[in-house]
């Protein structure tokens, strides 16, 4: 791999040009591409336009640059996630129009859940989630859910961790988040009310492979009143039936 | 730019290990990657660890390689077609509870209407659209419209050449395409039955930005039958309703 004088390699440097987008980023100039990723901006220059000639990136009239249209259709053609999308979004359809409410799909993805597919619907509560969003995993149901079936060394290190607090409902302290982990395992669902806006509850069911294991939660956010536990239902037999549209999966090798 | 001793450089090796992935690849071996993109195995071999490392790739249990959630996640936080699809993601929710048909969205990509977004309806008629699938422009309703509105010199390369053919209705010579162009235009919609499926019919009609640019095509697909063409008042209305809920575009430099 050529490297260049610093040791680090063109295409360590070509990483650090696109991750320099942040989540609500659609068009930032070749300075702060510059500054965020750390590159000289004659090199970020170079090698903006580079990507640009591969369709990974494009500038703009304005001289801004974006993510390239070619760069979103690879990612999500062949991403890892889309045979769960897939299976998922018919369900999905059918239950946000039962449930009139906010439905998403998320994965964990590092130490955060990460959101796959989302339907809103207008009107429905406040929601901070969006498409390839992020939340943290103790203070979401969907994050909940998936850290409750999470290996138990990444439950021990989020546990260990500061836990960031958004109301006065949110988990803060590792004796809670132990126990409400516990808890989601016991029932089988996550449920948070007001954990992160005060008039906000989320349910999060577990959705399994055909080989069972969790891969996924499906959530419905719905405003924090008394029927809000009443979605768990058909969150379930919502999620059962993803399970059964899903692949199978490839069997590992002997 | 470093240079590998063939003149390519290092970013142009790894872009085409991800370009190796094609519609419906989900995962390929070192093998089938160092084939398809033409590199020797031992230099696909190091790019994949390369891009791995990054969790752009990722290696399964059963040694395949797919893409990483990393790069899906910031191909479609920073899509230059994120706003489009926000702005028009609630609309095709409310028409797809309308209409109970599949409802898509294309942008131009290339000579290819590429779908960026996609509402099936389960039982609902054939559609060969998948998200961040392609049809070709003249073939389909979406691709239609949007050639429609391309610019003349695009429409001319079209035109001049070989148009593959699906059905007995499918436009297969220069003049039913200049022709159905002209009447796309004139009506401010597309209309094909039958062109790419015998079954199906689809009807496109323009999205327009704040400024009145044609930017994507919102279509339905439905069954071949009377009604079909009953449906464009409808797709007219939620395009709109897209268009007014669109950012403003920023302004060019002077």
């Amino acid at each position: 791999m050529p490297r260049t004088q610093g040791g680090e390699s063109v295409l360590s440097r070509a990483v650090r040009i696109i991750e320099a987008f942040g989540p609500g980023d659609t068009a930032l100039t070749v300075t702060e591409i510059s500054r965020r990723s750390g590159l000289h901006i004659a090199t970020a220059s170079r090698l903006v336009e580079e990507l640009s000639g591969f369709g990974w990136l494009q500038r703009d009239e304005d001289r801004k640059v974006r993510i390239g249209v070619r760069m979103w259709e690879l990612a999500s053609r062949a991403s890892p996630t889309l045979s769960l999308r897939e299976a998922a979004m018919p369900v999905m359809e059918d239950l946000h129009s039962i449930v009139g409410q906010h439905i998403q799909l998320g994965v964990m993805e590092g130490d955060e859940v990460l959101f796959v597919e989302r339907l809103t619907a207008p009107g429905a509560v406040i929601n901070y989630t969006r498409v390839a969003g992020r939340l943290p995993l103790h203070a979401s149901s969907s994050g909940l859910l998936l850290l409750a079936y999470a290996p138990a060394a990444q439950q021990e290190r989020i546990i260990a961790r500061p836990l960031e607090v958004y109301t006065d409902q949110t988990i803060s302290t590792p004796q809670q988040l132990r126990s409400a982990l516990a808890e989601v395992r016991r029932q089988g669902f996550a449920f948070l009310a007001g954990h992160l806006h005060p008039a906000a509850a989320g349910a999060a069911v577990p959705v399994r492979d055909p080989l069972g294991e969790v891969v996924a939660a499906l959530a419905v956010i719905v405003p924090n009143d008394a029927i809000a536990r009443s979605r768990i239902a058909v969150l379930q037999a919502a999620s059962a039936a993803v399970t059964r549209s899903m692949e199978y999966p490839a069997p590992p090798p002997r």
